[in-house]
């Protein structure tokens, strides 16, 4: 997707450590026309699917998941990451080890909101590890939904959780793979 | 707003401990259309003021906040509980007690994404005790923005965070006040 990968190229920063900054377009301020943009694409490239829920983790997946849900025109479940005393009941849960964040966060789904009668796309600001994904496919599978996809908006794809995945099957569209980045901030996309 | 008192009596769900679960539509699967018809009301409320700025609080201010951020075509900039190593550089920062989780968070917004040419509506799914209000309003004070307001989606009216508030000079605008509740499931508004 050329405007995303212009937008990246513009006001994304190369950190140590394999780390894109992108806070002041996607995951801490967020422009809301660029999610628009982004939202429609998801739907192009999955309009063969039944989709009728998209499935996120809170919190950089939020807001791309909720605009783009107006393309499908269905609503969003978003995994939490820590049990709160407002989700009682039976839930679906995964681990997921968090490259940001250097820890293991248990996952949450409860169970009403996910079926076998549902057909799910999951949404997500990043792929690197994949671990995020794993676990939210997990999640998808143990509910007995059917998983038609993987809507990321930026793949590292030096690191090796998109080319796994998609080796075990499962279909992921990422709108800017990124082939490699310097330290000294020279960004190049797939 | 009629629909979303509607809504609240058929789909919430009273706990004890003053719980209102709204996990269903609000805070765990969104409805994206309510959301629009949410975002449209809070642009019509604050329709006199030059807002050019939303703010919100992770994680489930964030669908609320991206979707209304249409209705003012605007940015939003949501408040990050942890500081992450994908945060760095300056922050302005607060503390807030979370009635939900029991714990207290140092919430955190990148300098950069405020500053004294700013007019912010703050956006939140419930207002109860005021906690995060305060928080996200001393975030914007400490950054030389001028805050309009708040946009709540559901206020405990039985708590006094709204009051103490609004007699302290917040111009705060709830879309449903609950003024009870009662552990068999009764709700009634203001």
């Amino acid at each position: 997707m050329e405007l995303l990968k212009q937008r990246i190229k513009k006001d994304g920063k190369v950190r140590s450590g394999n780390v894109l900054k992108v806070d002041s377009f996607l995951n801490h301020q967020m422009d809301i026309s660029l999610f628009e943009a982004i939202g429609k694409e998801f739907k192009r490239r999955f309009a063969d699917c039944p989709i009728n829920k998209i499935l996120t983790i809170e919190s950089s997946g939020i807001g791309i998941a909720c605009i783009a849900a107006q393309s499908f025109g269905v609503p969003v479940v978003f995994a939490k990451k820590n049990t709160t005393k407002n989700i009682d009941g039976a839930v679906y849960s995964a681990q997921i080890e968090s490259f940001t964040h250097g820890r293991i966060y248990n996952v949450i789904v409860a169970r009403e909101f996910l079926s076998p009668d549902d057909n799910v796309l999951i949404i997500d600001d990043f792929l690197a590890n994949g671990k995020a994904l794993i676990g939210l496919s997990q999640i998808v599978k143990k509910s007995g939904a059917n998983l038609c996809g993987a809507g990321i908006v930026i793949e590292k794809g030096f690191q090796n959780g998109g080319k796994q995945l998609r080796e075990e099957g499962m279909r992921i569209e990422s709108l800017a793979i990124i082939k490699s980045m310097t330290d000294d901030g020279e960004i190049e996309f797939e």
